[in-house]
């Protein structure tokens, strides 16, 4: 199973690309296949939104292989950068009938909460399935250590408990994706 | 598949119960197993959201037996009724890795859009999949007959077009589902 | 200025009541008129939505009076109980042009913010102001003493913060509503 | 008075110029002092968050004189355009105690009604004061005549119903404003 993670921001000094790699240490030991695809080089302006040029290719194409996605995403002011929104605009096919799992992430204490609240009802326009579990980092500047490692252990935790519901959307839905592809 | 249909509204004089008519008319032209559940029978109280009180075990022996749900729900002040979260909150397990298909109604042209999306981030937390198509039943005063029919035709391609993306989530989980059951 | 303290939930076992009473005292403090109208009191059902009740009457005579109003509110499933949203339901006119801060109250870390989110917008379209800050209270059950002493003072400077922007909102508001009523 | 109308797409072929510019024109009837902020002249990339770069100067210029302000958007996959959220992103302090009124842009029925929703959200956390009138601009591609002028003349009315809203509460913040300087 191949499930990316995408990292929502690219703004100077960002925090959350620890969570993002946090995240995606957490996949590769749960055996999937994974990689982290960063805004910085999706920067999809407003002009890529037919989806013709190569950065929206080269995005539509990690898309159609993925069985699944994360998004590790920062809240601003409420809600999610303007450059993910961008970057997802970009496509929309790719996206059908597979199942999206989002960590927000603030420097306070809410974990990016209404972030991924906003995200959820984008991905529902997708056709994605926005699952339950998500995680919330939450007080990011104090999180991790120097090295990149994470100070509270519970975090593998709920990364896990999002794996595993991710999983189970992802094995359900790709099975009935390909009974159409076998009927077509 | 049992697909029941949920009225959302109690209030005297609702013009939504029309369109949860349409709906369930239209499920059961596609073959499915349906019937209306109405708020009116199911007024669960603040008190009743232990699930222990006869109503709510009513109320779950229904949701446990359904493969999907449908709500058809006014918007009252760019949400849904009151009398509907207390419903939908006296369950929680049942609701699992099932779809769930919204219906919005709404006197004015934007048929009860804002309360769909409320319920959509409502539906996730209970681990119900919110599938992207959706009814806007508008402009609800004027849209029936006084026998009830519909005078807008356009109606049953968006009921039928709910129905296919709700079916398709419902096979793929129930397989999923049942194939936990096996292993337990 | 009287400001009233909503508290939203009638269930059993409500741990909200805590922090409601908690934001009472120090709106006292401040110096403010209050009073804490408990939705317990106001039950308003689905039939009483056209304000006509002795219950609606009742609250429709506190809202006229107030210059703002605070909403105490446990998080059910991402969004508000169904309870407060019955008795907001009832009136319209009364809340016009006049602030609102909402506090959130959850078991887990995120203080209700999702509920918050969902009531602001609810908010809006009552032409009420929603306030930028707002309170969290998160970890409800470990937040109190047995005697009611919340044991983070870091709270009371958040409540002061609220009530610092909705005491501002509610003097410029009334001065313009105030207005327009010499004119007529 | 000072109310910019912000136009909140940079897309090839947008629909949702000719709102803007209609909408332009009332405020113009009205009295008001405006002018059309299009994003296209300030696509503040996300390493001007700062609000230290020449577009973000100049942008909190134009804020920092507003009495208030229009957004006029178009809703994609249910938000609003990410180089929207990038320009407003980039400010904070310049938009304080100020009314925002905003209007959404569709091709389908439902004018932009979830786009505007997710901004209210944004908004209130700027501090801004996000009114209960808002215009939903539906069918987009065939409300026009090809000389810019609007087929449906209700619209009128309807912008001046959100312009009422919107100079009732500029006037009341700005009171209130002047005498917190006049304080300091």
């Amino acid at each position: 199973m191949y499930m990316p993670v995408i990292l929502g921001t690219a703004r100077e000094g960002r925090q959350s690309e620890k969570a993002a790699k946090f995240v995606l240490v957490e996949l590769e030991k749960a055996g999937l296949e994974t990689e982290l695809v960063d805004v910085r080089d999706f920067l999809i302006g407003h002009t890529d939104n037919t989806g013709t040029t190569e950065l929206a290719r080269k995005w539509a194409e990690k898309m159609k292989r993925a069985d699944g996605l994360i998004i590790v995403s920062p809240e601003y002011n409420h809600s999610f950068p303007g450059e993910l929104k961008l970057m997802l605009d970009a496509l929309y096919q790719e996206y059908m009938n597979k199942p999206i799992g989002i960590c927000g992430v603030s420097a306070g204490p809410l974990g990016g909460a209404r972030a991924v609240e906003q995200l959820r009802l984008v991905s529902v326009e997708f056709h994605l399935v926005p699952i339950r579990e998500a995680v919330y980092f939450s007080e990011i500047n104090e999180l991790f250590e120097e090295n990149g490692e994470i100070k509270d252990a519970a975090y593998s935790n709920r990364v896990k408990k999002l794996l595993d519901e991710l999983i189970w959307y992802a094995k359900a839905l790709k099975t009935e994706r390909e009974k159409e592809y076998r009927k077509e």
